[in-house]
């Protein structure tokens, strides 16, 4: 008698087998120092999270086991199609030597979302946030005590159907690991962003808002560009209108005649990728002063954060005005980082500078995140412990 | 006394390490009735090409070697940002049991290509060649003698430097792998296409023209869209413009006035993958019938082909005024196929039909083609013998 065949298995943190690397093979943990040169390691922690989707049996027990080598047949639809989808987190160390994550609910949902987007399996956000806490909780001793420091987290989920038709993967591969990261940028210099007119990183009915394999790789050679007339980084337009500045949301800060400051990034239009240090910057500048005062403003100065449509024009304009207080882009791994000046279209914008430092509201809102982040100053649930 | 550093190794066939499965583990060659079940088949043949590439040593000394897993470490550049590029290309079984492959070369320079958009190292083509033409020749026995039927092949490359910083690639790994095939479609029944208009595949200043695996994943969702409202497959629109149609390239006749018949197809403006059979479609129908008669087609009938802009709206008023003989898609894996009918904003487009047979033209340019990568037919240097 044939048993009754039964829903595909849901992802399940419960069934997490943990195979801990032996003590002997550990590997020595860099110093402060060593992650001040490294910038962004390549170096990764001992363990990966690691489990797998097929239609028969749905997802399979977790594994925590040590970080090493996948494999994977030739021929799996990841290779070929691009069935990517990733999230960028960090877990930072609180005054209490308890590792924390900042709003991973927030990284779970779009990892969710960006997995769909390329027609891979569902899984509980839920559940797999628990088995990154537990991760996390197992690499304690990977999350650098150090302000502006952190362990970079970074899962990632591939179609490994194999099969060379362009078609929905009905098999995945989900894991999740983690390199210990110092600032992203050695010092708070401005940025000097290029803004390409014949260079587009995503457009309405395409994969901007996602966090997937796909809006990465064809910037490579823009950034290439960038870099080789002299700047950091490219400012993405579609038109006029301003995107993202390189892999960062991009805000303005306007003084509006009555003194109160606009707080200005672009709107969530399908092109722009929902970034959850912008949406925290948001958050944090409507809450300045009446919930919370910003560190090194005025009670006296209100700000009013806004989403719309920016424009390079407008910026031009603004500029010429005297209306810009700063401008400056935000992220996971940067978290805020000045902007100093933009060349577009054979011009040279140059913003308000403040030497090697951020503005008065960037900084502020930078100093206040970082606070959040590393367990100093409690933030509605911002904060969560991994213990 | 340390040795000078030299150049990285370019890529050299005649350095190939061949290690051939022992013939005891040789797999069963799938029939001509299988092939016709499986229409794409996810069976992979005996053998692999692979070859790496790092920053110290350049090219690796080629590998053909069982088809088999490959080992990747969880960080590969590949994973998280999709620097991948890939080829589809087939070997046909001519009247003389030689396989042969059609206008190779021009796969070679589109992949090299390709590899560049995503920042991947170049290798030489002439070289990657030479390879395959082994390797088919190894696998000649997987190169099914029927019409229609061929050996399908996928060069690969990716970037494999472990590494999560969005950065170029360093390393990559290439190999090229192979399945047989029979017709794409089990009959010419004619396509219905859905042109969504909230869809974008590609965009001016994006990726559309070049082999990656990113114009794919995120067509998967639309695709499943369009199969769920009773279509074969999406027509690709930007705008009103006509792009491309699923993974084919588009193209449709019309009658002149003086009886002769426009053969157009979508310009190559950056969005539109430039197809090998799109190319050939367009050098045939300019050769007929001054340097070649098309099977079927009257040698009163002269052909012009064009590649112009196409936009919905001119379609629309072309079928209205009787114009239009027929339209038809083409690509490697299907080489031409009928459209039917194109559902667009609401409106059901319906096109010339031939019950589940092609147009005169589609038809004529199918049966040249064929017989040309069949060998049945010499064309200039379209066919390259693998022997």
């Amino acid at each position: 008698m044939q048993s009754i065949p039964s829903e595909p298995t849901e992802l399940d943190a419960s069934r997490v087998i943990v195979t801990l690397t032996d003590r002997t093979e550990l590997k020595t943990v860099p110093s402060l120092a060593e992650l001040a040169r490294g910038r962004f390691s390549q170096a990764m922690t001992d363990h990966m999270i690691l489990v797998s989707y097929d239609p028969v049996h749905g997802w399979s027990a977790p594994e925590i086991k040590p970080y090493g080598p996948l494999s994977l047949m030739p021929a799996s639809a990841s290779f070929s199609y691009g069935t990517n989808a990733f999230e960028g987190m960090k877990a930072y160390m609180g005054p209490d030597g308890i590792p924390r994550l900042f709003r991973p609910e927030k990284n779970m949902a779009r990892f969710v979302r960006s997995a769909a987007r390329v027609a891979l399996p569902a899984f509980s956000p839920i559940e797999l946030l628990k088995l990154i806490r537990r991760l996390v909780t197992i690499e304690t001793r990977w999350v650098p005590a150090a302000k502006g420091h952190s362990l970079y987290i970074r899962p990632m989920i591939i179609g490994t159907q194999s099969s060379l038709n362009l078609s929905v993967s009905d098999s995945a591969l989900l894991w999740v690991m983690c390199t210990p990261s110092g600032p992203y940028f050695r010092n708070t210099r401005p940025l000097s962003l290029f803004a390409a007119t014949d260079a587009v990183r995503a457009w309405p009915g395409g994969t901007g808002e996602h966090k997937i394999a796909i809006n990465y790789g064809p910037t490579l050679t823009h950034h290439q560009n960038a870099q080789a007339e002299g700047h950091d980084m490219n400012l993405w337009l579609l038109g006029d209108k301003i995107t993202e500045a390189g892999i960062m949301n991009f805000f303005v800060v306007l003084r509006r005649d009555d003194g109160d400051l606009d707080v200005l990034t672009p709107l969530l239009d399908g092109t722009i990728l929902p970034g959850i240090t912008r949406e925290s910057v948001l958050a944090l500048a409507a809450a300045h002063p009446s919930r919370i005062v910003l560190p090194g403003l005025s009670e006296e100065t209100r700000l009013h954060p806004a989403e719309r449509v920016l424009t390079m024009p407008e910026l031009e304009t603004w500029l010429a005005e005297g209306r810009v207080v700063e401008a400056f882009a935000v992220g996971t791994a940067v978290v805020v980082s000045p902007i100093g000046r933009i060349a577009w279209g054979g011009k040279d914008l140059v913003l308000p500078q403040f030497g090697d430092a951020l503005g008065p509201v960037s900084k502020a809102l930078r100093e206040r995140i970082l606070d959040i982040q590393e367990g100093e100053f409690e933030w509605e649930d911002w904060s969560v412990l991994c213990a």
